[in-house]
Protein backbone atom coordinates (compact mmCIF):
# COMPACT_ATOMS: atom_id res chain seq x y z
CA UNK A 1 0.00 0.00 0.00
CA UNK A 2 1.46 3.66 -0.92
CA UNK A 3 2.08 5.71 2.21
CA UNK A 4 0.44 9.54 1.94
CA UNK A 5 2.37 11.82 -0.72
CA UNK A 6 4.65 8.09 -1.90
CA UNK A 7 5.86 7.41 -5.03
CA UNK A 8 3.68 5.44 -7.59
CA UNK A 9 6.00 2.53 -9.27
CA UNK A 10 4.58 -0.26 -11.53
CA UNK A 11 6.58 -3.45 -12.41
CA UNK A 12 5.23 -2.82 -16.03
CA UNK A 13 6.45 -0.55 -18.42
CA UNK A 14 3.47 0.10 -20.04
CA UNK A 15 -0.13 -1.06 -20.08
CA UNK A 16 -0.09 -2.50 -22.86
CA UNK A 17 2.45 -4.67 -21.11
CA UNK A 18 0.16 -5.24 -18.15
CA UNK A 19 -3.09 -5.61 -20.47
CA UNK A 20 -1.32 -8.84 -21.75
CA UNK A 21 -0.46 -10.23 -18.40
CA UNK A 22 -3.45 -9.82 -16.37
CA UNK A 23 -6.73 -10.17 -18.92
CA UNK A 24 -8.54 -13.10 -18.48
CA UNK A 25 -9.07 -14.47 -21.79
CA UNK A 26 -12.53 -16.60 -22.05
CA UNK A 27 -13.46 -18.63 -25.91
CA UNK A 28 -16.76 -19.00 -26.75
CA UNK A 29 -18.70 -16.02 -24.65
CA UNK A 30 -21.09 -14.07 -24.93
CA UNK A 31 -21.34 -16.64 -28.07
CA UNK A 32 -19.33 -19.34 -30.03
CA UNK A 33 -16.66 -17.98 -31.93
CA UNK A 34 -16.17 -14.75 -29.49
CA UNK A 35 -13.02 -14.59 -27.13
CA UNK A 36 -13.94 -12.47 -24.07
CA UNK A 37 -11.34 -9.89 -22.77
CA UNK A 38 -12.58 -10.15 -19.24
CA UNK A 39 -10.44 -7.24 -17.59
CA UNK A 40 -11.65 -7.90 -13.97
CA UNK A 41 -7.95 -9.57 -12.74
CA UNK A 42 -6.58 -6.85 -14.29
CA UNK A 43 -8.26 -4.35 -12.13
CA UNK A 44 -7.22 -6.65 -9.16
CA UNK A 45 -3.79 -6.17 -9.40
CA UNK A 46 -2.18 -3.37 -8.01
CA UNK A 47 0.48 -2.57 -10.75
CA UNK A 48 -1.51 -3.42 -13.74
CA UNK A 49 -4.16 -0.78 -12.57
CA UNK A 50 -1.76 1.89 -11.55
CA UNK A 51 -0.45 1.48 -15.23
CA UNK A 52 -3.79 1.45 -16.91
CA UNK A 53 -5.21 4.76 -15.14
CA UNK A 54 -2.11 6.26 -15.61
CA UNK A 55 -2.56 5.87 -19.44
CA UNK A 56 -6.19 6.66 -19.48
CA UNK A 57 -5.64 9.95 -17.43
CA UNK A 58 -2.60 11.10 -19.71
CA UNK A 59 -4.81 10.84 -22.54
CA UNK A 60 -7.98 12.36 -20.57
CA UNK A 61 -5.20 15.32 -19.69
CA UNK A 62 -3.97 15.63 -23.48
CA UNK A 63 -7.49 16.40 -24.80
CA UNK A 64 -7.59 18.97 -22.25
CA UNK A 65 -10.75 16.89 -19.52
CA UNK A 66 -12.26 19.55 -17.04
CA UNK A 67 -14.61 16.37 -16.07
CA UNK A 68 -14.43 12.96 -16.69
CA UNK A 69 -17.91 10.84 -17.67
CA UNK A 70 -18.00 7.48 -16.69
CA UNK A 71 -19.95 4.99 -18.31
CA UNK A 72 -22.33 2.76 -16.07
CA UNK A 73 -20.84 0.37 -14.73
CA UNK A 74 -17.26 -1.23 -15.75
CA UNK A 75 -16.77 2.70 -17.06
CA UNK A 76 -16.73 3.62 -13.26
CA UNK A 77 -14.68 1.39 -12.56
CA UNK A 78 -11.50 3.39 -14.91
CA UNK A 79 -13.45 6.75 -14.74
CA UNK A 80 -13.10 7.54 -11.12
CA UNK A 81 -9.73 6.25 -10.66
CA UNK A 82 -8.76 8.84 -13.65
CA UNK A 83 -10.94 11.51 -12.52
CA UNK A 84 -9.31 11.39 -9.17
CA UNK A 85 -5.38 11.33 -10.44
CA UNK A 86 -6.65 14.19 -12.53
CA UNK A 87 -8.06 16.15 -9.39
CA UNK A 88 -11.29 16.46 -11.81
CA UNK A 89 -15.07 15.20 -10.81
CA UNK A 90 -16.50 12.13 -12.00
CA UNK A 91 -20.15 12.04 -14.25
CA UNK A 92 -21.86 9.19 -13.32
CA UNK A 93 -23.46 8.63 -16.40
CA UNK A 94 -26.26 5.53 -15.06
CA UNK A 95 -28.15 3.25 -17.27
CA UNK A 96 -31.80 3.60 -17.01
CA UNK A 97 -33.92 3.82 -13.54
CA UNK A 98 -31.22 4.27 -11.94
CA UNK A 99 -31.51 7.77 -10.36
CA UNK A 100 -33.83 9.81 -8.78
CA UNK A 101 -36.09 12.42 -10.37
CA UNK A 102 -35.68 14.83 -11.93
CA UNK A 103 -33.23 13.49 -14.67
CA UNK A 104 -32.06 14.06 -17.99
CA UNK A 105 -32.25 10.77 -20.44
CA UNK A 106 -30.66 9.74 -23.57
CA UNK A 107 -32.39 6.79 -25.36
CA UNK A 108 -30.13 5.02 -28.02
CA UNK A 109 -30.81 1.65 -30.38
CA UNK A 110 -29.99 -1.69 -28.91
CA UNK A 111 -29.94 -4.98 -31.28
CA UNK A 112 -33.39 -5.91 -30.16
CA UNK A 113 -35.14 -2.83 -28.48
CA UNK A 114 -34.07 0.57 -27.02
CA UNK A 115 -31.92 1.24 -23.62
CA UNK A 116 -31.57 4.75 -22.41
CA UNK A 117 -28.55 6.61 -19.93
CA UNK A 118 -29.53 9.39 -17.50
CA UNK A 119 -27.89 12.18 -15.13
CA UNK A 120 -28.66 14.41 -12.69
CA UNK A 121 -31.48 17.19 -14.27
CA UNK A 122 -30.53 19.29 -11.06
CA UNK A 123 -27.35 19.64 -8.33
CA UNK A 124 -24.74 19.80 -11.29
CA UNK A 125 -24.23 22.33 -14.27
CA UNK A 126 -22.57 21.25 -17.33
CA UNK A 127 -22.58 24.32 -19.51
CA UNK A 128 -19.16 24.62 -20.84
CA UNK A 129 -17.75 21.80 -19.30
CA UNK A 130 -15.06 19.86 -21.23
CA UNK A 131 -16.02 16.25 -20.70
CA UNK A 132 -13.75 13.41 -21.47
CA UNK A 133 -15.79 10.27 -21.73
CA UNK A 134 -14.01 6.90 -20.04
CA UNK A 135 -15.27 3.26 -20.81
CA UNK A 136 -13.53 -0.25 -20.58
CA UNK A 137 -14.20 -1.40 -24.11
CA UNK A 138 -15.46 0.50 -27.47
CA UNK A 139 -17.74 -2.02 -29.23
CA UNK A 140 -20.61 -0.89 -31.18
CA UNK A 141 -19.94 2.44 -29.75
CA UNK A 142 -23.92 3.11 -28.85
CA UNK A 143 -23.21 3.70 -25.59
CA UNK A 144 -20.83 6.19 -26.37
CA UNK A 145 -22.18 8.09 -29.00
CA UNK A 146 -25.66 8.21 -26.58
CA UNK A 147 -23.57 9.53 -23.63
CA UNK A 148 -22.54 12.16 -26.09
CA UNK A 149 -25.68 13.65 -27.07
CA UNK A 150 -26.80 13.34 -23.16
CA UNK A 151 -23.46 15.73 -22.18
CA UNK A 152 -24.06 17.73 -25.18
CA UNK A 153 -27.95 18.26 -24.33
CA UNK A 154 -27.20 19.70 -21.16
CA UNK A 155 -24.51 21.87 -22.47
CA UNK A 156 -21.65 20.43 -21.50
CA UNK A 157 -18.67 19.76 -24.37
CA UNK A 158 -17.58 16.11 -25.83
CA UNK A 159 -13.69 16.46 -26.14
CA UNK A 160 -12.75 13.29 -26.59
CA UNK A 161 -13.10 9.36 -25.83
CA UNK A 162 -10.81 6.97 -24.12
CA UNK A 163 -11.37 3.25 -23.87
CA UNK A 164 -9.06 0.73 -22.79
CA UNK A 165 -9.84 -2.42 -25.03
CA UNK A 166 -11.67 -1.93 -28.93
CA UNK A 167 -13.41 -4.56 -31.01
CA UNK A 168 -12.72 -3.33 -34.23
CA UNK A 169 -15.30 -5.43 -36.24
CA UNK A 170 -17.84 -4.01 -34.43
CA UNK A 171 -17.14 -0.72 -36.45
CA UNK A 172 -16.86 1.94 -32.90
CA UNK A 173 -15.01 3.80 -34.51
CA UNK A 174 -17.07 4.94 -37.39
CA UNK A 175 -19.94 5.28 -35.45
CA UNK A 176 -18.55 7.62 -33.21
CA UNK A 177 -17.72 9.85 -36.46
CA UNK A 178 -14.70 12.02 -35.69
CA UNK A 179 -14.96 12.21 -31.97
CA UNK A 180 -11.40 11.73 -31.08
CA UNK A 181 -10.97 8.43 -29.79
CA UNK A 182 -7.96 7.14 -27.55
CA UNK A 183 -8.00 2.79 -27.38
CA UNK A 184 -4.82 2.16 -24.25
CA UNK A 185 -4.53 -1.09 -25.74
CA UNK A 186 -3.73 -0.63 -29.65
CA UNK A 187 0.43 1.06 -30.02
CA UNK A 188 -1.31 3.59 -33.24
CA UNK A 189 -3.05 5.63 -30.63
CA UNK A 190 -0.56 6.17 -28.33
CA UNK A 191 1.34 8.99 -29.64
CA UNK B 1 -7.04 20.07 -14.34
CA UNK B 2 -4.35 18.55 -11.88
CA UNK B 3 -0.29 18.32 -13.82
CA UNK B 4 1.80 15.51 -13.08
CA UNK B 5 2.70 15.46 -8.86
CA UNK B 6 0.78 18.65 -8.09
CA UNK B 7 -0.62 18.64 -4.75
CA UNK B 8 -3.86 18.35 -4.09
CA UNK B 9 -5.88 20.60 -2.38
CA UNK B 10 -9.81 20.88 -1.84
CA UNK B 11 -12.11 23.90 -0.76
CA UNK B 12 -13.76 22.12 1.74
CA UNK B 13 -12.55 21.11 5.30
CA UNK B 14 -13.79 17.82 5.34
CA UNK B 15 -15.87 15.37 3.57
CA UNK B 16 -18.46 16.04 5.91
CA UNK B 17 -18.62 19.85 4.65
CA UNK B 18 -18.43 18.39 1.21
CA UNK B 19 -21.25 16.57 1.27
CA UNK B 20 -23.63 18.84 3.26
CA UNK B 21 -23.11 20.74 0.43
CA UNK B 22 -23.41 18.49 -2.68
CA UNK B 23 -25.75 16.11 -2.23
CA UNK B 24 -29.22 16.48 -3.87
CA UNK B 25 -31.70 15.32 -1.55
CA UNK B 26 -34.62 14.42 -3.48
CA UNK B 27 -38.11 13.69 -1.39
CA UNK B 28 -40.45 11.01 -1.14
CA UNK B 29 -37.97 8.39 -3.31
CA UNK B 30 -38.24 5.50 -3.77
CA UNK B 31 -41.67 5.85 -1.79
CA UNK B 32 -43.33 8.40 0.41
CA UNK B 33 -41.60 9.50 3.35
CA UNK B 34 -38.10 8.57 2.52
CA UNK B 35 -35.39 11.60 1.42
CA UNK B 36 -33.37 9.91 -0.76
CA UNK B 37 -29.88 10.95 -0.68
CA UNK B 38 -28.16 11.16 -4.42
CA UNK B 39 -23.83 11.25 -4.55
CA UNK B 40 -24.09 11.97 -8.24
CA UNK B 41 -23.49 15.61 -8.03
CA UNK B 42 -21.38 15.49 -5.47
CA UNK B 43 -19.11 13.01 -7.58
CA UNK B 44 -18.85 15.11 -10.39
CA UNK B 45 -17.69 18.27 -7.69
CA UNK B 46 -14.25 17.83 -7.79
CA UNK B 47 -13.43 19.41 -4.64
CA UNK B 48 -15.99 17.43 -2.93
CA UNK B 49 -15.05 14.62 -5.05
CA UNK B 50 -11.14 14.53 -4.13
CA UNK B 51 -11.81 15.71 0.19
CA UNK B 52 -14.66 12.57 0.01
CA UNK B 53 -12.11 9.73 -2.03
CA UNK B 54 -9.34 10.70 0.45
CA UNK B 55 -11.73 10.14 3.67
CA UNK B 56 -12.50 7.08 2.34
CA UNK B 57 -8.75 5.97 1.69
CA UNK B 58 -7.56 7.30 5.17
CA UNK B 59 -9.98 4.52 6.53
CA UNK B 60 -9.10 1.74 4.13
CA UNK B 61 -5.46 2.19 4.82
CA UNK B 62 -6.00 2.30 8.81
CA UNK B 63 -7.79 -1.08 8.43
CA UNK B 64 -4.84 -2.85 6.96
CA UNK B 65 -5.92 -2.60 3.08
CA UNK B 66 -4.35 -4.94 0.82
CA UNK B 67 -7.06 -5.07 -2.11
CA UNK B 68 -10.35 -2.69 -2.39
CA UNK B 69 -13.46 -4.11 -2.88
CA UNK B 70 -16.32 -2.08 -4.77
CA UNK B 71 -20.04 -3.44 -4.73
CA UNK B 72 -21.26 -2.91 -8.34
CA UNK B 73 -22.37 -0.07 -9.34
CA UNK B 74 -22.08 2.65 -7.49
CA UNK B 75 -19.16 1.78 -5.06
CA UNK B 76 -17.10 1.25 -7.88
CA UNK B 77 -17.55 5.10 -8.13
CA UNK B 78 -15.97 5.25 -4.90
CA UNK B 79 -13.82 2.17 -4.40
CA UNK B 80 -11.91 2.44 -7.50
CA UNK B 81 -10.26 5.76 -6.59
CA UNK B 82 -9.62 4.88 -3.36
CA UNK B 83 -7.76 1.89 -4.66
CA UNK B 84 -5.65 4.08 -7.41
CA UNK B 85 -5.24 6.51 -4.41
CA UNK B 86 -3.10 4.02 -2.27
CA UNK B 87 -1.81 2.09 -4.82
CA UNK B 88 -3.75 -1.36 -4.34
CA UNK B 89 -5.88 -3.26 -6.89
CA UNK B 90 -10.08 -2.74 -6.89
CA UNK B 91 -11.84 -6.20 -6.91
CA UNK B 92 -15.11 -5.49 -8.95
CA UNK B 93 -17.66 -7.49 -6.72
CA UNK B 94 -20.29 -7.75 -9.74
CA UNK B 95 -24.25 -8.45 -9.79
CA UNK B 96 -25.21 -11.56 -11.00
CA UNK B 97 -25.00 -11.92 -14.64
CA UNK B 98 -22.69 -9.31 -15.65
CA UNK B 99 -19.25 -11.77 -15.84
CA UNK B 100 -17.81 -14.74 -18.43
CA UNK B 101 -17.72 -18.34 -16.76
CA UNK B 102 -16.33 -19.35 -14.39
CA UNK B 103 -17.31 -17.85 -11.91
CA UNK B 104 -17.92 -17.90 -7.70
CA UNK B 105 -21.10 -16.74 -6.57
CA UNK B 106 -22.87 -15.51 -3.39
CA UNK B 107 -27.02 -15.58 -3.26
CA UNK B 108 -28.31 -13.40 -0.89
CA UNK B 109 -32.06 -12.35 0.41
CA UNK B 110 -33.87 -9.32 -0.95
CA UNK B 111 -37.34 -8.25 0.36
CA UNK B 112 -38.88 -10.51 -2.51
CA UNK B 113 -36.61 -12.78 -3.87
CA UNK B 114 -32.69 -13.22 -4.33
CA UNK B 115 -29.65 -11.52 -5.53
CA UNK B 116 -26.38 -13.01 -6.15
CA UNK B 117 -22.73 -11.91 -6.39
CA UNK B 118 -20.11 -12.62 -8.29
CA UNK B 119 -15.85 -12.96 -8.82
CA UNK B 120 -14.14 -14.74 -11.71
CA UNK B 121 -13.06 -17.66 -10.16
CA UNK B 122 -9.76 -18.00 -11.75
CA UNK B 123 -7.25 -14.95 -13.42
CA UNK B 124 -6.82 -13.64 -9.49
CA UNK B 125 -5.86 -14.91 -6.05
CA UNK B 126 -7.54 -13.74 -2.94
CA UNK B 127 -5.80 -16.27 -0.98
CA UNK B 128 -4.51 -14.00 2.48
CA UNK B 129 -5.45 -10.88 1.16
CA UNK B 130 -6.89 -8.38 3.47
CA UNK B 131 -9.65 -6.88 1.55
CA UNK B 132 -11.81 -3.86 2.67
CA UNK B 133 -15.36 -3.73 1.40
CA UNK B 134 -16.03 -0.43 0.07
CA UNK B 135 -19.51 0.93 -1.04
CA UNK B 136 -21.84 4.17 -1.12
CA UNK B 137 -24.45 3.82 0.94
CA UNK B 138 -24.61 1.21 4.36
CA UNK B 139 -29.03 0.18 4.45
CA UNK B 140 -29.36 -3.26 5.43
CA UNK B 141 -26.16 -4.49 5.11
CA UNK B 142 -27.41 -7.35 3.07
CA UNK B 143 -25.07 -6.91 -0.04
CA UNK B 144 -21.99 -6.14 1.93
CA UNK B 145 -23.03 -9.14 4.38
CA UNK B 146 -22.73 -11.25 0.58
CA UNK B 147 -19.89 -9.80 -0.55
CA UNK B 148 -17.69 -10.53 2.70
CA UNK B 149 -19.00 -14.39 2.34
CA UNK B 150 -18.26 -14.06 -1.26
CA UNK B 151 -14.62 -13.57 -0.54
CA UNK B 152 -14.12 -14.96 2.24
CA UNK B 153 -15.43 -18.33 0.38
CA UNK B 154 -12.07 -17.34 -1.71
CA UNK B 155 -9.62 -17.43 1.11
CA UNK B 156 -9.39 -13.74 1.43
CA UNK B 157 -10.20 -12.01 4.67
CA UNK B 158 -12.25 -8.77 4.98
CA UNK B 159 -10.90 -6.57 7.20
CA UNK B 160 -13.91 -3.82 7.21
CA UNK B 161 -16.44 -1.99 5.36
CA UNK B 162 -16.02 1.96 4.28
CA UNK B 163 -19.46 3.53 2.87
CA UNK B 164 -19.89 6.80 2.36
CA UNK B 165 -23.29 7.47 4.31
CA UNK B 166 -25.55 5.53 6.26
CA UNK B 167 -29.43 4.91 6.91
CA UNK B 168 -29.44 3.80 10.65
CA UNK B 169 -32.98 2.94 10.75
CA UNK B 170 -32.23 -0.09 8.04
CA UNK B 171 -30.16 -2.18 10.19
CA UNK B 172 -27.41 -2.56 7.83
CA UNK B 173 -24.92 -1.98 11.33
CA UNK B 174 -26.31 -4.51 13.50
CA UNK B 175 -26.11 -6.99 10.54
CA UNK B 176 -22.48 -6.61 9.67
CA UNK B 177 -22.15 -8.31 13.20
CA UNK B 178 -19.24 -6.41 14.43
CA UNK B 179 -17.29 -6.26 11.21
CA UNK B 180 -15.73 -3.25 11.74
CA UNK B 181 -17.18 -0.01 9.74
CA UNK B 182 -16.40 3.20 9.18
CA UNK B 183 -19.25 5.64 8.24
CA UNK B 184 -17.25 9.18 6.41
CA UNK B 185 -20.59 11.13 7.18
CA UNK B 186 -20.66 10.48 10.85
CA UNK B 187 -18.66 12.30 13.22
CA UNK B 188 -18.22 9.28 15.61
CA UNK B 189 -16.95 6.91 13.38
CA UNK B 190 -13.83 9.19 12.43
CA UNK B 191 -11.70 8.55 15.32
Amino acid sequence: MLEKNQKRSSSYSSAREALADRIRLVPDFPHEGVLFEDLTPMLADADAFSIVVSELSDACRDMGAELIGGLDARGFLFGSAVAFDLGLGILAIRKRGKLPPPVHTQEYQLEYGTAALEIPADGQDLKGMKVVLVDDVLATGGTLVAARKLVESCGGQVVGNVVVLEVPELGGRERLAGSPLVVINKAEDRN
